[in-house]
């Protein structure tokens, strides 16, 4: 049995224009469970799960926020924020999974992991903290909080001020023996939720960090990890275009990695949303995975028979 | 080698009279992993840990309900905000553990999972709601909540009007297959945190409920499903005692289960404080745990080897 490690975009979770109420989500997450139980059912692949957490942990931001003006409560720092939306959707997938599971008669555990993300202390992402997060302020009030509390503020396209974190390359999963253990005993998996905890290393000690990581490129190093034959990027486009949103646009299906990394320095493919899904993709194949894929959400079952979608190999 | 699940209180992660900054939490949490270490390290058993979210669900709850009314943000359900507990608790404890293993000598994978406690729905706990929850009202605004959210509100103390939600009794944890796993891989295990996510099962499907779980009547299930031979209770005094904060108080050191049961019916142990602690460690002991104990944090490492602490046993 091959393995595939699926990333599931936002649009997993919460679609664009809603609120972020449990009903919405909950009843997302019910049509991803849909996807993926087909995908387990078909028998071809042992699955593991990771899943971004942008709109849980910014509303998470806002909410503790907020709760620090009104009530006093302190707000966590960004690293427990990312661990606590890890148990939020992880609780609301797996229980998703379980039920359609136990609907089409079968019963197999579903294991949520926390998941910490090694990153490295000298990555230069953090001198260059560029990911906006939590609310906006006024000048001034962002001015006395980045005094205060030592963030970096910056003006965002007009809307106001915002603090921006480092968003730091993952270098490896510190539960991978967890995860590794659990996948080869049949379990279904989900591991490094958003990216996973970003923590640096001091002194062989674990300290976790004010960032962000992206979760395709989390999502690769997790794959290479469990040494998966396949890794798949659901999102809310079935696949990569050059050219996007220009006449001569042209979505691309097989593709190498030669080829995807031309158009990738060509400047393709748009900083923080379709760029690191293509690099990640590119990195797994270059790693020594058999295929990467990029896909939409409701389209995940054909796209790993590999009839929709990019899908990028080697050569 | 034998086994113990160890169930840390509140004041493993926040001392009474502190604020809940991430400072004080994770220091009092690095104070505890050193108790949990020195037992792992003294490797006569295998760890299994659990603990309370109470000062951080409240915390949460208040956030949530700030960023509702600040910015419109939707709160999420308790079963949710448990799970988000569990991610931020058990990454703190999690990571600690792993870097006082780490500075002994010892790399050991510590795992933590988002557990489902499965509840009956005809518990007799859903048609009284007890326990409060979340911020004060005043009585308008508690009872338009009521109405608006279908929510029970009653008025707590003199202090104002709150909601309240069940307790019922833990049944049995969903990802006990994924425990026992991991336990018997020699992986330091966190689970079940808060008690677990309190779910209920409809034609054959989990449903979170808007619910709390006692964490030491879940923990003791814990311990009947990995087979443990004993199950400990920490908190911040050092057992159970008979007439409590009487001049005839007598701390209870060895104890049969008969013994204590008596004890129990004649109402020594005060009801949300020593009594479920008392009934968890009965039962665990009626099942067939070889010990159940209840201890200080602090003496944790003694009170397991017998020397302090109550210890119940058979008879």
């Amino acid at each position: 049995m091959k393995r595939v490690v699926i990333a599931l975009g936002g649009n997993a979770i919460l679609q664009r224009g809603q609120k972020g109420t449990y009903d919405e989500q909950m009843s997302n997450v019910m049509k991803t469970a849909k996807q993926i139980v087909d995908i387990i059912l078909d028998g071809d692949y042992e699955v593991v799960i990771t899943h971004g957490n942008g709109p849980q942990v910014g509303a998470l931001l806002l909410h503790m926020d907020a709760g620090q003006q009104l009530y006093g409560i302190p707000a966590q720092p960004m690293d427990v924020a990312g661990a606590m939306t890890q148990g939020q959707i992880g609780y609301m997938i797996g229980q998703a999974i379980r039920n359609e599971l136990k609907r089409r008669g079968v019963e197999k555990p579903v294991a949520t992991i926390v998941t910490q993300t090694l990153v490295d202390k000298n990555d230069p992402a953090f001198k260059n903290p560029s990911k906006p997060v939590g609310p906006f302020y006024d000048e001034e009030t962002a001015k006395k909080l980045a005094k205060e509390k030592g963030w970096v503020v910056v003006e965002d396209s007009g809307r106001g001020w915002r603090r921006v974190v480092p968003s730091p390359d993952p270098k490896a999963h510190i539960e991978t023996p967890i995860i590794v253990d659990l996948v080869e005993k049949g379990f279904i998996v989900i591991a490094s939720g958003g990216g996973g905890v970003p923590v640096i290393e001091e002194d062989g000690e674990l300290k976790g960090v004010e960032a962000v990581i992206d979760k395709d490129l989390a999502g690769e190093r997790l794959a290479e990890e469990v040494n998966a034959e396949v890794f798949m990027i659901l999102t809310d486009v079935n696949g990569a275009a050059i050219n996007f949103g220009k006449p001569e646009e042209r979505w691309l299906e097989k593709v190498t990695i030669e080829e995807l990394r031309r158009y990738y320095d060509e400047g393709h493919f748009k900083k923080g949303s379709m760029g690191p899904k293509v690099l990640a993709a590119m990195r797994f194949v270059e790693w020594g995975g058999e295929r990467a894929i990029i896909a939409a959400l409701d389209r995940a079952v054909e796209a790993l028979k590999g009839k929709t979608g990019t899908q990028v190999v080697k050569g």
